[in-house]
C-alpha cells in the first residue's frame, strides 16, 4: 500500500507458501507493526476480505472505499497487453486465456482481479504486466527460428519477463547518472530468485534473456536457462518423465539447485565453495559465466554500451557476485571502484573515469506499479 | 583420396540422398573424370566395394590394400574420444553405443567402419571425431544448469561439433596470419548446411555453440538453434507430437526453411529477400544476428579478440552474409576491406590496421582427418 504521488509506503504484505494449506500472510508497516495469519488463504476472496479488514485494524487504512486504484502485476501480458490495463471483465478472461504462458501465475492473478474487483468494485484495477516493456522488442529479437506457423497460430515466440523491474531501474539509473535514457545504451541485469538481463536501448527493450517462458536465458536459483532443446527430450526419456514433468525439474530442480545438489541460496553456496565445495565454486562459476555471455552479446547487438545496471535481490546485495561479473568484462572498458564493491542499494559501481560505467538500482516493482496505477485513473479522470 | 604426405586430391566421392533408394554415389578426380552409380547403395558392403574397384578402373588406385590408411569423419565421440583413435572392433561399439547422441550418424559410421576393416583386413582404420577438438571445453562452458547426475548417468552435457573444421581453420588461419596460435584469441565460425561458432583460444576449444547435439547454437539451414526448452513441450502438445517428432521438427523443419518457408538455400532466401519478400528479409536478419549473439558473447568469454575466421561453404563464399555480420560488430575494432568482400577462398576480410582481423580460410576437412590418419600410422610404425 503505497500513498500516491508521494511514494512512500504505507504497509507491505506477502503470502509464503501461497496456494497451499501452509500459507502465512504476513502484514507489517514502516512503523513495525506486523500482523501475520495462517487460515483461509486458499479462499482468494476470504483472503482479500482479510488484508483489507486488517489494514483497518492497523490504523493504515479507514475505509477500504479511499483506495485509489489497485494494481495488480501479471506475469504474462502475450502480443495482446503492451501497456497497463484497466481491468474488467474481458481482460480478466484474456490474463486467464495467456495461463498456457504462466501457469503458476496467471490463473491467480485473474482470480485476485475478480475478488478485489467484486470486493471494491467503485476502485479502478489495473493489471501490470511484467512483459509489456519487452513489447518493444523487433521480431529479429523475438522470433524462434522455428516454423512461422508456430508463431502464428501459438503464440510461440520470446516474450520475456520481469519487465517492470527493468523498466524501473532503467529509468532510475537515467535519472541518477543525469543524462537522458534516450541516449543510452542499458544492460539491466536482474539477479534474484529468477534472473533475466534485458539489453535496454534509448530506454526500450531491445532483447531480453528470458523467452516465451521465464524458464529460458540465464541459471537461476532452480532453473536451467538455455540448454540444447534436444535435452528435453533425451532426459525425458531416460528418465521416463512426461513433458511437463521434464519442464518441471528445468524449472524447480535445476539451476544453482541441480548444480550444487543442496541450495539455491547464493550465501549459502559461497559458503560452501569458500570451504572447498567443487560443485559450489563451479556452479557459482557457471552462474557468472552465463551472466557475462549475455553481456557480450547484447553489447554487440548494441554496438556498445554505457552502462551495466545490477537489481534484484542478488544484483541489489551480493557484491561478489557483482564483482566477479565486472571483473570478467573489465577489459571492454570498465573500472570497478574498490571501495564501492559491497554497496547495498542504489548508487555506482565505477570509477567516474570508467568509460562502461557499472551501477545498482534497487528495484521498487510496487512503485512502478502504483505509478501505472495513477496514469491510467489520471487519464480517466480527464476523459 | 589424397596422397601423403603432400596433401594432394587424388579423387574425391560424395553419396547424395543416402541411405534411401535414390542414393546417387558419384566419384570425381581433379583431371575432370567422373563416374555416377545409382545401384546397391543401401548396402554398406557393396558399396565400399563399389568405391574401391571404381578408383581401379579410374586408375586412380592400382590395388586397394596399397592404401595407407582410410580415415572415418565420426559425428559424436561423448567424452571417451578426444583425439584420433586406431578402429578395432570395441571402437566400433563404442561408436554404435554413442548413437543417441547423434542418431542420424553415429550407427551409419560404424557400419562403414566395419564395411572397410573386412574388405581391407591389413590396413590402419582411423576414427576421427567431430567432438574431439572440443574436448579441451573447461566445465563452465560444458555443464548445463540441470541436476549434475544428469550429466554423470546419461552424459547430458554440451560436446559441440564441426570439431575438425574449427580445429583446421583455427590452425591456417595462424599460419596465414604469421602468429602462433598460443598467441590467438578466434572466433571460427562455420556457415554451411549446419552451423556453429566456436571461441579458440590458444588453439584450444573454450567455447561452442552446438550442444549436445547440433540442434543448438546459430541459426541454421533447417535447424532452430538456440529456443527456450519450454517450447519443446509446449508446440509438443499444441501439435500432439511426440518428443522424437518435435526435435526431428526442430532439427529438419525449421532455421531459414522454418522461417522463410520455401527455402534453406541463402542464395535464394537473398534473392527472395531483394524481390521484396519479407521473411526472406526477416530470415537474414535472424541469421546474423544470431551470429553476432555469438561473436560479442565468446569476445566476452575470451577478455577480447584477435580473429573472426570464417569457414564452411557459406563462411567461404557467400560475401554478403560476412559483411552484414563483420557490419554489426565493426564497433570492437574491425575494419572492413571493401576491396575483399567477395574474395571465395582463404585470405583477409579487413584491412592491415584493423585491430580484430577478419578472414575467411577454406576449409578442408579431408585433409585434416588424412593428417590425423598419417599421425596415427607414423605413431605405430614408430612402436
Amino acid at each position: 500500500m503505497i500513498e500516491m504521488p508521494a511514494e512512500i509506503a504505507l504497509a507491505a504484505g506477502k503470502i509464503e507458501q501461497a496456494n497451499t494449506p501452509e500459507a502465512v500472510l504476513t502484514i507489517t508497516t514502516p512503523a513495525g507493526k506486523q500482523r501475520t495469519f495462517r487460515h483461509g488463504l486458499t479462499d482468494v476472496s476470504a483472503t482479500v476480505n482479510t488484508v483489507l479488514v486488517d489494514l483497518a485494524k492497523m490504523d493504515v487504512l479507514a475505509d477500504p472505499d479511499d483506495v485509489t486504484g489497485v494494481g495488480h502485476r501479471v506475469v504474462a501480458g502475450g502480443e495482446e497487453f503492451s501497456a497497463p490495463t484497466r481491468v474488467d471483465e474481458r481482460v480478466i478472461d484474456d490474463v486467464r486465456g495467456l495461463s498456457e504462458y504462466a501457469p503458476l501465475h496467471n490463473p491467480i492473478e485473474a482470480d485476485y482481479m475478480g475478488a478485489f474487483m467484486h470486493r471494491l468494485p467503485k476502485t479502478p484495477m489495473v493489471a501490470v504486466f511484467d512483459t509489456a516493456f519487452h513489447q518493444t522488442m523487433p521480431p529479429v529479437n523475438f522470433l524462434y527460428s522455428i516454423p512461422i506457423s508456430y508463431y502464428k497460430k501459438f503464440g510461440a515466440r520470446r516474450y520475456g519477463a520481469h519487465g517492470t523491474s527493468h523498466d524501473f531501474a532503467a529509468h532510475e539509473a537515467a535519472k541518477y547518472l543525469g543524462i537522458p535514457l534516450e541516449d543510452l545504451r542499458m544492460i539491466s541485469i536482474h539477479l534474484g530468485v529468477g534472473s533475466s538481463a534485458t539489453a535496454v536501448q534509448a530506454g526500450h527493450s531491445l532483447d531480453t534473456s528470458m523467452g516465451f517462458t521465464p524458464l529460458a536465458g540465464l541459471t537461476m536459483g532452480t532453473r536451467s536457462g538455455d540448454i540444447d532443446p534436444s535435452l528435453v527430450a533425451y532426459l525425458a526419456k531416460k528418465t521416463d518423465k512426461t513433458f511437463d514433468q521434464m519442464i518441471k525439474i528445468l524449472n524447480d530442480h535445476s539451476g544453482m539447485l541441480g548444480l550444487t545438489g543442496f541450495s539455491q541460496d547464493f550465501r549459502e553456496i559461497d559458503k560452501a565453495a569458500s570451504l572447498g565445495n567443487e560443485r559450489a565454486a563451479m556452479a557459482e562459476q557457471i552462474f557468472v559465466n552465463s551472466v557475462v555471455r549475455y553481456i557480450g552479446a547484447y553489447t554487440a547487438e548494441m554496438h556498445g554500451l554505457d552502462v551495466i545496471v545490477f537489481t534484484g535481490s542478488v544484483g541489489e546485495h551480493i557484491g561478489y557476485i557483482r564483482h566477479r561479473i565486472l571483473d570478467r568484462v573489465a577489459f571492454m572498458g570498465i573500472a570497478e571502484n574498490p571501495a564501492k564493491m559491497a554497496i547495498q542499494g542504489t548508487g555506482m559501481l565505477t570509477m567516474p573515469e570508467s568509460k562502461i560505467k557499472a551501477m545498482v538500482v534497487t528495484t521498487n516493482e510496487e512503485v512502478m506499479i502504483a505509478r501505472d496505477v495513477m496514469a491510467i485513473v489520471a487519464h480517466r479522470a480527464k476523459n
